[in-house]
């Protein structure tokens, strides 16, 4: 199958991290088109250029998803979720939305790592809308003054693990989600130094949306399916 | 991978309706071990039973858990769900989890079909517990007499359609899942007549288990990743 | 006082029928900046559409706010709100957000007419994000289909009457909202003709927004408040 | 307009502080008429107070509400509200509601400010009957004692800053409410020592109150309005 | 035990009515004042007669309950409970609350029959305030013209049982309450014709504040009891 | 009236307290048949044991509720209510259940005190189903570590005031519940030291199950009752 991987962003640097972070975690069934946004921030941390970037997954989407069988907004915020699905009729999924999805399976209480503290209303508003705002035990910002600098995807184990463990010991967070698509396959690299399950939106989102893609057309991942004359058309 | 299909009820016929509809929808490189309670009602239709399958679900679970790699619970209640997660430690689906899973990434308002109108509470309680209650708009009972009938898997296309139909244009749904293991990947048959998505558990189950171990494990669903030493262990 | 009134549609039709109506109600101490979006669609309708006006939202806040004391956002959806208010550091009220701030001080139950029936969702979802979506007891769309007509401001008054008159008599609504920019002043004419209060977006913005602006500064719609060395400026 | 500004209380020194507090932010096209409770307690801080407080203030708007164009129950328990809207189908705001209302505007996550920990249940209850539950972010009481002393409205610049402080930096408030009609007009006093606005509830009831008979009667607070043959009677 | 049955109302009447309800169902080992309120509505009907009911609740409570164990609020809106709890420090039940108490516990969707549609959103207010909102299911009114009429609680059993079979067959009821002093007694004469519970307020309140005072003190009930020395004082 | 109080774990010692703590509180006109489980845990601690827990709780029911009036779960988690409810048609409550609705008659923030910090999800899901999330203020365990020891119902009244009285202090606990069958009777002991009421849920049971079978059937608690021809039989 064949998924766009939309950063609606403009900074092609958080894309080639998405890419090395998707690739770390996809299976070798599918192709993936990386495209980054050509208006708006480099990174999203406030509602304007959370609004641009809603427009930007609009516009990509609409360029870039013919011949895809699948879309991954690969922005934290899911910006322009909605609009993205209804526009190409295919499976989609933002990367804290398909985080979020994995996470209820795997715990009750949810506990999120972000950025900048800036976005916690944000983010909280999203959880909500997910449907999860109760299960939302506490958001831990690794960094409290709001400004975004582009090394932070560099924050070390040693901080991400505190935040984590903090999440976990004080907020009772069964479940831990490095929220952000420059975390993205970064929870592998902590999720054996703590007592439960880490997760980051890009190391879900990959298999999560294969498994959207089969479910609305079965077989579809496998050469077989591709050519199978039953495969549903999604309206 | 190897997922244990479990069918807490002890009917073997519906274990063989299981197994026929996730072989409908699944991957190849998936094996599946179905196995069947030992006690209980042959179809739970009322708290009593229910109570009794989510033992089962356990008994089940620490009888064949051995092994796998994923879990799903065949049974429309998803009865034991959390049980059975924290006994395995695996990723674990119930099939009406897995449909309500999917639906909330392809609508916003969800509708339910169902076999007896004596079970709506308890699929209300059951949507409300993953959070999307709000986003229920109605349940349509397949019969209003509440006795269940072993031969009702065999409900026709017509009345299928019929009920979704009612679910769509007069409760507003945007998608309707077909809930019931009787009904696995029914959804395929009456999807082309209706004008949004329709849904069943088992066809949703069997990839999202698949993305949830590859989540869990990256690379496990590819022979390479089985023998990945990085492989994690869930604790 | 100077207020802009954004409309992210790129229809100076609408922006002309949106000034006609704030006109109508507006107070005499007010001067009123109208300006229409310059790209994205001529009447918002769908998820997409409305993510463009989010941003289009955004580009007539940037560039039309300099100068200004607050701002109305003057489509039904409050496409970009809390992005507007965010950028401008201004009170900032959407059409429908005013209506509904105005109808919860006057009902308990709350009525919504809408243009069609497609955006009953994204309606509902508005009215939850303000808190009030228990009080919410029906949408009723003038029409079903879907396609929107720029003719349709001219919808009658028997119709808006009767769509009016169902929400209070079949679903219990204390309070009815015409929602639409194109409806701005029309419950004005149809509110004699029925039993409870009827409001539309536009007859409540302008006073609504009025006070936003003496609270965060008060005096400042007086010629002496203008001066006042105290008064606040927003950060 | 003639708005009526009952007290429902029986200390006719908190009626002059409550005058004193709407002369300071109202417009001057508005005359007021305050009037003081005849029975009941001097300070309301318990639900039995709070009961008689309702009675009171239901008593007050029978015997003046004759004339005016709309009410403001000049108490922070907002006691009576639906009571004394439906007595005088006139625009009726609680001081606690108009502040909630504007706050609801103009940030995302609110904290409020009270006088006693003893009535942190009653305020709390208050906010949810708004629809704001889910905004609340803190209350945080200047005294924990219980017990209320008439001087309190005396506390100075720096205990109402430090409390306000705390919800900002600990409970993540976007937006603090002084909750209180001895706090009328105290958040002028504080807001530029401040990050975040800062409101009271006189100091949004005098403008919201004008602007929702404005939005009742359009035009009803100029001159010419007043005699306008279009202006609608409320039922 | 003691027990204090406060009518706030003033008619004698209907406390004449709840004073042969609660004798129809009270265990022997009690002893009940029966007081009815000196101002106010003869029937509450309004939010303003029900504020008034409040304060007529709290002046009866603060008069009569010396000496009492327990006391019920015979008024079907509970009207100054938590007031009448407060000033009392005694066990205090509305018989409204104690029917949704034990109904809470007989079934999961909760139907009530009110005598007029005009108090349908005073109810409703009233099952969310003990948390029941979601599992209210429908309130059916007797008659939908909102005049009160005291012959009503003269109201047939044919009329009584078929509100409460299209709660259950229509709205899908699984227990049914007759709200309303008036039906004090009456669901004993239906129930039996019913496929579910049928209950009422005062039924429910006489059993329920006896079991409270037991709560509060142990053996407060028994001749022994009343004399034990370790009986709890209430604080 | 005749009482089955059923422990659907296996531990003997365990229901040998529970028949302690009844008879501590219960009215002289009730008989008790104590029963305890033949399958399971000792004492329920997960999820999984949970799930046993409640099929044990059927099987307790369909063998020994035949002759009796009601039924009491003498487990915390309240395992298998809703189907031992089912099952037996008799008035059924969980102490946990009991305890909360008494403690919602007593105060509005409730606050628990439990035995281990693993079960806080379990108990904070319970306290939602019944409505009461909002109104939970804090769970505190007297332990971390989550394994259980039978001798920790020999807590101390030390430990027991001392975890009280932070819900009260610090989390604004109106009412204190110590959950769990082995703190029964233990809220007598320490509710003289605390300055809210404080509850267990055996305290609670014996009383509400008294008066729900009352309620169902009014005088049955009474020996002229039992005999009473007009008796409701649950159907």
């Amino acid at each position: 199958v064949r998924i766009l991987v939309a950063n609606p962003n403009t900074s092609a640097a958080v894309t080639a991290l998405v890419e090395r972070a998707i690739r770390r975690v996809a299976s070798p069934r599918s192709e993936f088109l990386f495209v980054t946004g050509s208006f708006g921030a480099k990174v999203v941390s406030s509602w304007s250029e959370n609004a641009i970037a809603a427009h930007s997954a609009v516009d990509l989407v609409s360029t870039h998803a013919k011949g895809c069988d699948g879309i991954i907004l690969a922005i934290s915020f899911d910006s322009g979720l909605r609009a993205a699905r209804e526009l190409s009729g295919l499976p989609t999924l933002g990367i804290t939305e398909a985080a979020l999805l994995a996470a209820s399976t795997l715990g009750v209480r949810i506990g999120l790592v972000v950025l900048s503290s800036r976005a916690k209303t944000l983010y909280r508003d999203l959880v909500c809308s997910y449907g999860l705002g109760d299960r939302l035990c506490g958001i831990r910002a690794l960094d409290g003054e709001g400004e975004y600098d582009e090394r932070r995807g560099g924050y070390g184990e040693e901080e991400l693990t505190a935040a984590a463990r903090a999440l976990i010991e004080l907020d009772g967070a069964e479940i831990v989600i490095l929220v952000g698509a420059v975390f993205g396959g970064r929870s592998l690299d902590i999720e054996r130094r703590l007592p439960v399950p880490i997760l980051d939106g890009l190391r879900c989102a990959a298999p999560m949306i294969e498994a959207l893609i089969d479910i609305r057309a079965p077989g579809a991942s496998t050469e077989a399916g591709r050519d199978r004359s039953d495969r549903l058309v999604t309206p």
